[in-house]
């Protein structure tokens, strides 16, 4: 039997790194370089991904489809592979009413959808990067990464679950880079910054290096974190719980982005 | 000269340790018995402190007058020592703006206003505990401190610079405390706790005992938070930052102070 033919929906940083892992592996991996930018097109090239050109022939070749593009973009990158029947892995930081509102999308269109949350960097060695997997189908995908540097874990066969493992960590991660800007900020603000960081050195020592790093992300990733903020606050508000963090936290990465020359 | 004599109001816990921290460097403490709980009484029994009976006379005998409550008390409590014309120190977790209204009342009946803020525990040993001062009179109540457990640091001339330390330290300590029993109702709601906790032990291994610990403290001292949330909520929104962060984290504490049971 042939190896199954994956096709990614659209090589980002994360994209092409869970890509690669399965190319390694032995699967044929297609993209289309239809309307994808040219920082896009280099990545997948480097990667060695073969062009389907079209998303149309992209559909046609692909036994499984990966989806891992920004929050935002998620519902409206499933709806862009009509006709297709194979096995769609929705890998974004996704709400879980989100994940099903994806899978009510590919699975209109005969294919089974399968809940992927992503925890870690990009897969490059072992022991750094979970996948998250739900859903019916959850356990063919697992096989894909078997052995590989991805360590692919299926949560349930409910569609949701997976969206749901990612957005509670990334609460913490994420709400708490932002926290910790805002808190900064507010120390500046009061001009109490230098007896704060002091404070922090005696008896919360990590802290000056994690506002560091949080600084770092937010200024390159933030724009892509505020849709994530905002997916894990509607996970809180459908859940019955305050969403009143991940909102601020929005606010913060929303900040953070539009000023380039922070430090 | 004889050693100032200290007014403390209202014994709980973390006044009463400071208080004994003064008396033990010789300075005569008074506190005022009149409409206070039975177990405040037995806590300043205990600590050896002398009984002024009444608030009035309280106010007559003492040179420096302490107060460290609820920070939704901080206001009634300053207004509650008219006459009063020696040093008020509020040593609660309120907001600046607060403690500038705080500075008002007793700077009306011709008192000074020292604001404070205590991070750490109930000091009873060295290194662990900071009480940051500031206003004009500062430096005089930091030498009172002078060699004893209590760590004093002025930060600077101005009544909020010291509460603006503390708020954006507990900004931190009880936000992300908040956060982490939300995000654990959460994964319970979405039946994804085992999964986040292993995630956890692999990649945050330190968050399991820390949700444990934010558990316990919340079910005895959740209720006293929720106003302090609420102050460092006002603060963010003076300082024109988001407030939504303490909102959410003053509905987790309303919620879990509310369940004697949770585990």
């Amino acid at each position: 039997m042939a190896p199954q033919t994956v096709g990614l929906l659209h090589p980002g940083e994360m994209g092409v790194a869970v890509g690669a892992v399965l190319r390694d592996r032995g699967y044929p991996l297609v993209w289309a370089s239809a309307e994808r930018s040219e920082d896009t097109h280099g990545r997948a090239e480097a990667a060695g991904f073969d062009d389907a050109g079209s998303i149309s022939e992209l559909v046609r070749r692909s036994d499984v489809i990966l989806s891992v593009c920004p929050p935002h973009a998620a519902l409206e990158v499933a709806a862009s592979v009509p006709g297709f029947e194979g096995v769609f892995v929705d890998a974004n930081a996704i709400a879980p009413a989100t994940a099903r509102d994806v899978a009510a999308v590919v699975e209109a269109e005969g294919a089974e959808c399968v809940d992927g949350g992503i925890v870690g960097p990009p897969p490059r060695e072992p022991g750094t990067t979970r996948l998250y997997l739900s859903g019916p189908a959850a356990p063919s995908v697992a096989e894909l990464f078997a052995g590989s540097v991805v360590d692919a874990r299926v949560v349930s066969d409910e569609v949701g679950a997976a969206s749901a493992v990612k957005m509670a960590y990334a609460a913490w991660t994420k709400g708490t880079a932002a926290l910790l800007l805002a808190i900064h900020d507010l120390a500046r603000a009061e001009g109490v910054e230098q007896a704060l960081v002091e404070e922090w050195r005696l008896s919360l020592s990590q802290l000056p290096d994690r506002l560091e790093c949080a600084a770092r992300s937010a200024q390159v990733k933030g724009w892509r974190w505020v849709g994530e903020m905002e997916e894990i606050a509607s996970t809180f508000a459908a859940a019955g719980l305050p969403d009143g963090f991940h909102l601020a936290a929005a606010d913060v990465f929303r900040a953070s982005s539009a000023e380039p020359q922070r430090k």
